[in-house]
């Protein structure tokens, strides 16, 4: 209820836009964006408001405010740059502007003729009150205003011309009367990230299967001599599943059978041995040295390593035996192991977060993250955050993000949907998505257009693909070459963000273990494999080429302006992407049957391509370097998966003949 | 950012609805209502959750408890009845439920034939646990399963069957641990009101118009022999514009002439002169007693006396001297009268809500409802609520409502939609709409949806009303009659609570004073009329008619279940209303022309009334009193408007044939 205290404000803030759960959370942005906020704001009565946009680095004390323009039914519109990562907050302030309305109403009474004398001294009076607080310069400026105003000499028109001048408004505005003004209860945050938080190219590889030579187990040094290929397709993180020394304990052997045989590698999600655990390196893939040199190295293709962070234990993990009390223990004094009724993972002893003593494993997990930011990693892909609390993550990304922030998290929460935009609400800048299953148009473009074209855009950044070493789909499983050309296409240009487990993906690796799940057949999670990656029916230059495109326009480096069009065939989809001031504008088909041939009419939203009905435009096709004349909403087209199943048109707009630029200027 | 002593709390609550802006304003409900909250609650990893909605009386401290069902997507509902006036609170709680996830795994480990002994001892220890704070007798029942659960002798079966059985689960939810239970951070708001703020019947009158004779003043005592006739046409509430004294200074004339001539008696919101301000009765209305006799003799023709709350002055009103301080003075040392360039309104000031003197003027506004309240008036008509601070009307309302829970508010702010919603908000009970100029059937589908199948709807009463003193809309001009009869069953049908401006209404009175307004011709603002009631071409009879209908109905009783059915005529509007459990549903098609006949076929959504396809169904006509056989979705009609413009059928389900109710059934 209304405290009587509260009678001298008048003004209503409500609406505001961007807020996410009532400010509980930070919208994300990125360097360099333009934010945009909108709000209602509204009074009692008649009188005329103003208001301002304030925004601050969170660090900095001091707001810089910009002026809200007003839109229509009560909504107002401000925008501001920003030019730093980190955190930084936004508010909004608006006030009665007696002054402004006054001069609305004198305008009002000018024109209808009517005595306005003593609306001048009105005037005046408001323009001395706001001379007390003007600089020396100023004030004599207004109190020359002040006196013209009572002057019995100067006749009606002039002291309404100047009354109603523009030097008068702007040291009114300068000077405003604010003392009864409303601020919006709620700072809200924004994170600013660094522009690889909303486009980056990721290529998932075990490092182990990289040796020159089947037989071998690949090293930090084999990986290097692999970066010439990786940079050359246009990828520009690399991620490896965990790096940490392997259990022993009820190791799982290939095809993950419950007992490994000798020298069976095991997961490398089963962190932890006598050698070591989450801040060592499995001594096969050597030192702590070496992987710092892979990281510098990276940097010189224009990569970033990436690390899985994977807060879980193999029995034989140092933690067990330092830490008891980070564990489950059950009844028979064994530790609990992760396990999904009926499913039993003994390889895998979860952490116990409900434990008293969680103060400690917080922090060393924390310190896990710093030790390898410390050796130059930036970029942190986390495995299953769904099954640790969301306190624990709001906390750690919070606070990791305060001294680093350009550091990016990956959510890998392959789970219910609330849980997902939870994890990216509470800090994630990226998460991945459930593309890697939407497959047929109306789900690709009911799921898309959430993710891109809601609330959602404010907070998750998607993440999406076609394969992970977890997940060969039944459409890459049945579909062969074209159903992995035409899923790449789909990944690279709905996501600014995207990524392939390679190179099992570029080689169309698609014999899956059996008919229940989606595992692969000798999973590389379970042993060391040697992948031909000369083979000539790579999808290499296909995905080379697709990845050029993507870094030449910066249309696809943004989920945003996502839109997608009618096509008059279930297998054909249509979307298109633009930059804002539309000098980039893609627009892509892709025939989504990996077996036949399909044509049809696309029925374009020409307002969204920046074109007007009546112009004529060229799309050139960056896939086959081919340039067709359009004209009009409808056009034909035609894929056959068995060559390209895609085209990725760049939008060319003709300049417009003179009697149409006429019709759009009215 | 989270602190790290949130650490032991895993479970997320959002999504909460019904919660307005975040939980800033209450809800509203009338007494007996189910009040259904759901939510999203989840929290990390797979455990199992349990949750309670939780509901108290505002000042009482004890919270009662109704457990919440998971519905699906991480959804949950719970309900509960109110069943007292006054403001509540609810909020909920959840936590995650150890013995329920144990419980889970122990019936899948089962069912896949795995060993459980260890599982078993797991159980018996949840259960010691709990039996800790049980009741002693509890405690002994929990002992003996826990025994049970360790005994060697016991075999698996017999075990499994224990722990699963229903009588575990009962007490183990009774001592359930809950020490790291999330309870959802807000306590939302909910006002019950009487029926009365649901489903109302108004009927607006000038008393000084009411005397028996042409050329006299009407009193309150001639109000009383008109309550017969306003009964009869079946009106609950009875509203009478200002009833004090009138200025004299600057007193309109008729037609709104700026000089009234001598005998004109000003309009009744020019509010008080030296015979009394807003706590006094205009002299030649009668006296305070006379008026609360009226009250008291209306109540036994079940109708309620509501007044106007007009907060403005007349030049003349004793708070002019009493309070200089409470209006605004100009320069030339008058007071600012009200204005909206170029337009001017010399005999009303408004109040100075901007004084310093604020406080006592908020206390003395309070002060005259408090003694309107002590006359025994319960509902108030508040006139143009948007010209004074939002502020005011949060802090009047909740302070009069908190001592006079019974009293009824309607806002007649016909402004913008921003400002309209933000009164209902913080505590209107009723408002004024936009039904007033809304004709055409796309604009009153749009317009009842927004108001009806929206959040709107949580705080936003609407009433409906064809016509004001001030507004003589178009479409009651230009049709005459049947016109009028179109708008009120309109009016009566698709609003729970409605009102007309009589007789002029029920007279079909439809001359305007000028082209450009709105406004009548000789308005009974400025002048005193004599109506003839007894006019044989009166809709009196079909308001009757219409009326009871309301009154027989409970379907339309209420806004909630508003809905729309097709029709192929854009001239003819269908909705229905329902009781939640089918007992009562009505079927209303409105032809919108008041000129011609006009017929179509309906397309009946058969699910909103409660029917199923295939089954026939008989709907009768209230109206016209006649009764029709209809099968399926598609019916024929046809209206005539020099008739009756309007069907208003219940729908009777017939006994459906014994081969449908076994689809039913599936």
């Amino acid at each position: 209820m209304i405290e009587q205290e509260e009678g001298g404000t008048r003004i209503v803030i409500e609406g505001v836009k961007p807020e996410i759960d009532g400010g509980q959370f930070s919208i994300k942005r990125i360097i360099g964006d333009r934010v945009v906020v909108e709000a209602d704001i509204f009074a009692d009565g008649h009188d005329a408001l103003s208001a301002v946009l304030l925004y601050r680095r969170e660090s900095d004390p001091n707001w810089t405010e910009v002026p809200m323009e007003f839109l229509v039914n009560d909504r107002w519109r401000g925008s501001f740059v920003v030019a730093e990562i980190g955190r930084h907050r936004y508010t909004l302030t608006a006030w009665i502007d007696k002054f402004k309305t006054w001069r609305q109403n004198l305008a009002k009474k000018a024109e209808a003729k009517q005595d306005v004398s003593i609306d001048f001294l009105e005037g005046a009076h408001l323009i001395k009150e706001a001379s007390q607080h003007a600089t020396k310069r100023d004030k004599q400026t207004m109190q020359g205003w002040v006196e013209s105003l009572h002057s019995n000499k100067k006749r009606k028109s002039t002291k309404t011309k100047l009354a109603l001048s523009d030097k008068v408004a702007a040291l009114m505005v300068k000077y405003s009367d604010r003392r009864f003004a409303t601020t919006y209860a709620k700072e809200l945050a924004i994170v600013i990230d660094r522009e690889k938080a909303r486009f980056s190219t990721w290529y998932e590889m075990f490092p182990r299967s990289c040796a020159s030579e089947p037989g071998y187990h690949g090293t930090f040094k084999d990986c290097e001599a692999r970066l010439p290929y990786i940079s050359e397709m246009g990828f520009d993180v690399l991620y490896f599943p965990p790096i940490h020394p392997i259990g022993y304990a009820s190791r799982k052997g290939k095809n993950n059978v419950s007992k490994a045989k000798s020298g069976d590698p095991g997961t490398p999600w089963a962190i932890g041995s006598d050698e070591g655990g989450h801040k060592a390196v499995h001594p096969q893939l050597g030192t702590l040295e070496d992987f710092r040199r892979l990281i510098t190295k990276a940097q010189e293709y224009g990569i970033e390593v990436a690390i899985d962070l994977a807060f879980q234990c193999s029995p034989d993990h140092p933690y067990v035996k330092e830490h008891p009390d980070w564990f489950r223990w059950r009844p028979d004094g064994t530790v609990q192991y992760a396990e999904n009724p009926p499913k039993k993972y003994q390889d895998i002893y979860p952490l116990e977060f409900e434990t008293d003593s969680w103060r400690n494993l917080w922090e060393e997990l924390r310190s896990v993250v710093v030790f390898w930011i410390e050796q130059g990693v930036r970029i942190f892909r986390v495995d299953n955050p769904h099954t640790k609390p969301f306190a624990f993550w709001e906390w750690l990304i919070g606070d990791i993000k305060q001294d680093y922030p350009d550091v990016i998290f990956l959510s890998e929460a392959f789970t219910r949907p609330k849980v997902m935009y939870r994890l990216a609400k509470l800090g994630f800048s990226q998460s991945y998505t459930y593309f890697t299953w939407r497959n047929v148009k109306w789900e690709l473009m009911q799921y898309l257009t959430e993710l891109t074209q809601t609330d959602v855009q404010e907070f998750f950044r998607p993440n999406l693909w076609p394969n992970t070493p977890d997940i060969l789909s039944d459409y890459l499983r049945d579909g062969g070459r074209p159903a992995f050309m035409i899923r790449l296409v789909l990944a690279a240009t709905l996501g600014a963000n995207y990524g392939i487990y390679g190179p099992a993906f570029e080689l169309c690796e698609n014999r899956r273990k059996d008919t229940v799940s989606e595992e692969y057949l000798d999973s590389e999670k379970y042993e060391i494999k040697h992948w031909d990656i000369e083979n000539p029916n790579s999808c290499r230059s296909f995905i080379t080429r697709v990845n050029h495109i993507r870094r030449e326009n910066p249309a696809l480096k943004s989920d945003l302006s996502l839109c997608f069009h009618s096509v008059d065939n279930e297998q054909l989809i249509c979307y298109s992407k633009r930059t804002e001031d539309l000098s980039n504008v893609i627009l892509v088909v892709v025939n989504l049957d990996y077996q036949y041939k399909q044509s049809g009419w696309v029925d374009l939203s020409l307002e969204e391509l920046g074109l007007v009905p009546g112009q004529s435009y060229k799309v050139r096709d960056l896939l086959a370097d081919a340039t067709y004349q359009w004209q009009g909403r409808q056009s034909y087209v035609e894929l056959d998966p068995q060559k390209i199943p895609a085209h990725i048109f760049r939008v060319h707009r003709d300049k417009l003949p003179r009697s149409n630029r006429a019709s759009i200027i009215m």
